[in-house]
């Protein structure tokens, strides 16, 4: 397999050192204790950092409104966002709980979690409920690294045939350098590079 | 703005922890330093943990043979991946430099990085060098927490007229759930959700 060439790739300009990494999951993430505390903030700056225990982290600025709670409850819900939760991603990014209650002006419903006492969002497609195992100042970002100890998704997602999750139909939101894109066609699963074609089975009549 | 809700969003199935967060970016690492040790490795558990001092991290198998390369000379490149790299991003993932030249076998093109030993890919759209500033282990694997010390974008993905990096033209390729897909559809961008909309100038006429 040849990788196809531009020869103009090879010609590149140098930007100042910064953070053009791309497309990047984005989030919402909540937390509080209680029903009075619940908030909702819009993080990108999330992934996954180990396989086994589950560990995900999210950086925080220490000025956002939630980052007191999380660093003084260590728990947080991790909620995944599909097209239909874009706006309120975005208006839970740029607002702030100080001022606003983000349930309520966005209509979004919390539920409870089994293992942390901070919300779930119902209508997100996935939460993952995490609980922090270290905090780690950066410079303008705090890093939350934190253990997932409960998965859960919604039904509406499932295939009704296998059970497996329907990621298309949860239709999830990327972010790439400032912008929100749906994601698009599938180009393969892992390991398509090295799959040998199946054979076609040849069909064999028994007579009988 | 009402958050549009499925009544069967409601409904959750839980399942046991796991690493279930998507979209992901997926990227070439490159390590090495010096031609005969030039190695690629694919990694999706990345992100960025830091915006001042621009800071990324990656998470590696201590199994892997890029590991060693990293952890001794504590440097790496950060290669983005267009659509046009997913077969050769996906061998590297599944091939190991202990047994095959990747750059060789897919007939990438190495090229020197600036401030690093480590080589870039020339063919990725976007490069990041990396400097290692710590080691943590947490798992299955480990994370390296690096500063970004200087980036570069293929002058063949610059907007023209504006000079602006094209990232649809770019096409940038996210990994969800053991698959690849393309980014998609451009839903909006950061701050849409607060966005007035522009009143439409009068146009005036001056009688002269």
């Amino acid at each position: 397999m040849k990788t196809k060439t531009n020869p103009d790739t090879f010609e590149k300009v140098t930007w100042k050192p910064g953070t053009m990494l791309f497309p990047l999951p984005v989030v919402m993430v909540t937390s509080g204790d209680m029903a009075a505390e619940y908030n909702i903030m819009t993080v990108a700056w999330t992934g996954i950092v180990c396989t086994e225990p589950p560990m995900c982290y999210i950086s925080v600025r220490p000025e956002r409104f939630s980052y007191g709670f999380i660093e003084k409850y260590r728990e947080f819900g991790l909620n995944l966002v599909g097209k239909e939760l874009a706006f309120a991603t975005d208006w839970c990014g740029v607002k702030s709980g100080r001022d606003v209650d983000k349930f309520k002006e966005m209509q979004l419903t919390p539920f409870p979690a089994d293992k942390i006492k901070a919300p779930l969002i119902a209508e997100s497609p996935v939460n993952l409920e995490c609980v922090v195992r270290e905090i780690k100042p950066l410079g303008t970002h705090h890093m939350f690294l934190a253990e997932i100890v409960a998965v859960h998704g919604s039904k509406a997602h499932l295939d009704l045939k296998t059970g497996a999750f329907n990621l298309s139909h949860a239709n999830p939101v990327c972010y790439s350098h400032g912008k929100y894109y749906q994601s698009g066609a599938l180009i393969g699963k892992f390991g398509f590079s090295v799959e040998k074609k199946k054979k076609k089975k040849r069909k064999i009549t028994v007579e009988k």
